[in-house]
């Protein structure tokens, strides 16, 4: 890796009989020079054995073309999915991506930052809840969030009420007696709050008999798997005989809720009804598939990089014109309506 | 983001009365500076409000402090949770990572690794299994492969065989009368070959009934689950009354087959016993937690990466000693028992 086979724009200029300055505005402007002597100057980057060194370019236009992206953890299979279809993007976009896993510690995050702000680059994405929308603003850099916190910075969410409406009329229309809706306690500032208010507007609208569970499920397995253990027994004493119709938190949750309910029958009873969110491969694999609300991982990734390259794009123009307004973007969930319901 | 506000080294030199190069030393190589001029400089870089360019810094000492990864796909938890492991390296050795995923194309994988050297990243992590081991080592850049063809590579694998004889005698314990490892048709290169070799060698020195059944099982959940059903028929006639031990090629594929007898039965039957590989959630989260033998990825990721920085290392040495045999490195497997055995 020594220095002697570093082929220069000097030697490039030399070689060609052109400026450097030519040479320089071929690699950053292409379509300014005629397509003749486009084709020379790339004979002679083969001939030369010219080896392109972006971080050389980098400092040439201060455009590293580096999208950071802070996630909170691998543990639920959306936040692998989303960084596979946000790390696809490159090749419509042309961005690379620095990522780092935050693990929910707000020092840790702060220093990720930091550490993707001296590599400069051009835009950030933000997946984890730890740092307000507030903070986040104050980098003074281009910023898309998803799914949280959203005040003060660009969003693009899943329009969670449309899938707790979508869940609940499912339920609905299969003639539940009650239905229950069980989830985590949820900051109505959070998008996946609009699960839980869907499902409640949806229920008072059309005056159907329901409640809302609240027990603590960002946990372990073990956890959680006690604690809907203890939700089933008191649905169960509670409604016996009626059929139940349960819109669950997401499909992780729901498969729990799935396997308890099978290893105490053999199967899943007639009177119990079940619906997730996410979509995961989970509520496919399943031991019975899970009707579940399916989140466009794939739109919600694609829109998330426009709307940074929006922002970065701007950025650049001579005279920028900085966004009045944060924009939240919101995407359609889609219902799987498998074997649970 | 206009220069207005930058800070340059210049204006460094100037406030603290020290010389450019002393400066540049600072950053570069700060113990060739005395502390006490040290705590000038950076008393100076906070009075100076500067930002730190590490771009900028690449191009003085050449390390850009990259390190590009291939990974095939997030399917497998098994790839996002080495992601998540090899990412959280950063804390140890402050490397960053450039992530790329190859979809199983050799030419769009080709195109990411072009791009990763542009980027001058000092150093390679590879699982996906796309480029030959010796097209790899043609690139000239340190190289680290898990768990995939790595004849001219340096590696790090789990040992494969290890788990196929660890499992194999969980089972043989258990007085099974006909043991059977399904698996896809694995190239004996491949580190997961071990797996097939480790049962059957285990077989044979004990003189167990045994067969392996290979069938086509790297595609779509449907696929799998049909593939399966196929052979639990088979397996159902040909050894009716018998006690069956099943060690099969993952936790995914061991919770279909798992999944199948549930439904079939109500119950996992007491004549079948099951074993898969990696420790994945699904192990724990199936209807029946499932026996497997663990990969420990945590230490597979921090071995690869400890490999990969000592190449690095010696590359920055004014006199590098290039490996003259690649070190292929191997992590015992942990067997987890659980309900299925």
């Amino acid at each position: 890796m020594g220095k002697k086979n570093n082929v220069t724009f000097n030697d490039i200029a030399k070689y060609t009989n052109f400026s450097k300055t030519t040479i320089s505005r071929y690699f950053n402007n292409p379509d300014s020079l005629t397509l003749e002597n486009q084709k020379i100057i790339s004979d002679a980057l083969v001939k030369l054995n010219y080896k392109e060194n972006k971080v050389a370019r980098i400092l040439a236009n201060g455009k590293t073309e580096f999208i950071g992206i802070i996630i909170p953890n691998f543990y639920h299979h959306y936040y692998s999915e989303m960084l596979n279809q946000i790390l696809s993007t490159y090749e419509t976009f042309g961005y690379k991506f620095l990522v780092f896993v935050g693990n929910e510690n707000e020092e840790t995050e702060r220093r990720y930052i930091q550490e993707l702000m001296a590599y400069k680059i051009e835009g950030l994405i933000v997946l984890s809840h730890t740092l307000s929308s507030s903070e986040l603003a104050d980098l003074q850099i281009p910023i898309v969030t998803i799914e949280r916190e959203d005040e003060h910075v660009c969003s693009v969410n899943t329009d969670n009420y449309m899938g707790g409406v979508q869940a609940t009329c499912l339920l609905a229309k299969r003639n539940c007696d009650i239905l229950i809706h069980i989830n985590s306690p949820t900051s109505p500032d959070l998008p996946a709050y609009g699960r839980i208010q869907g499902f409640q507007d949806t229920c008072k609208e059309q005056q159907l008999n329901h409640r809302i569970i609240y027990r603590e499920l960002e946990s372990q397995h073990e956890q959680v798997k006690s604690q809907l253990e203890n939700v089933l027994k008191e649905v169960d004493s509670n409604y016996q005989g009626m059929k139940k119709g349960i819109f669950i938190s997401n499909d992780t949750h729901a498969n729990v809720l799935l396997n308890l309910l099978v290893r105490k029958y053999g199967t899943l009873p007639d009177d119990y009804l079940i619906v997730g969110f996410d979509n995961s491969p989970i509520s496919t694999e399943a031991i019975i598939p899970i009707s579940t609300v399916g989140q466009q991982i794939d739109k919600l990734a694609f829109e998330a990089v426009s709307l940074l390259v929006e922002q970065m794009n701007e950025r650049k123009k001579r005279k920028p014109k900085p966004l009045k307004e944060p924009i939240h973007k919101v995407i359609t969930p889609v219902l799987f309506h498998r074997d649970t319901t």
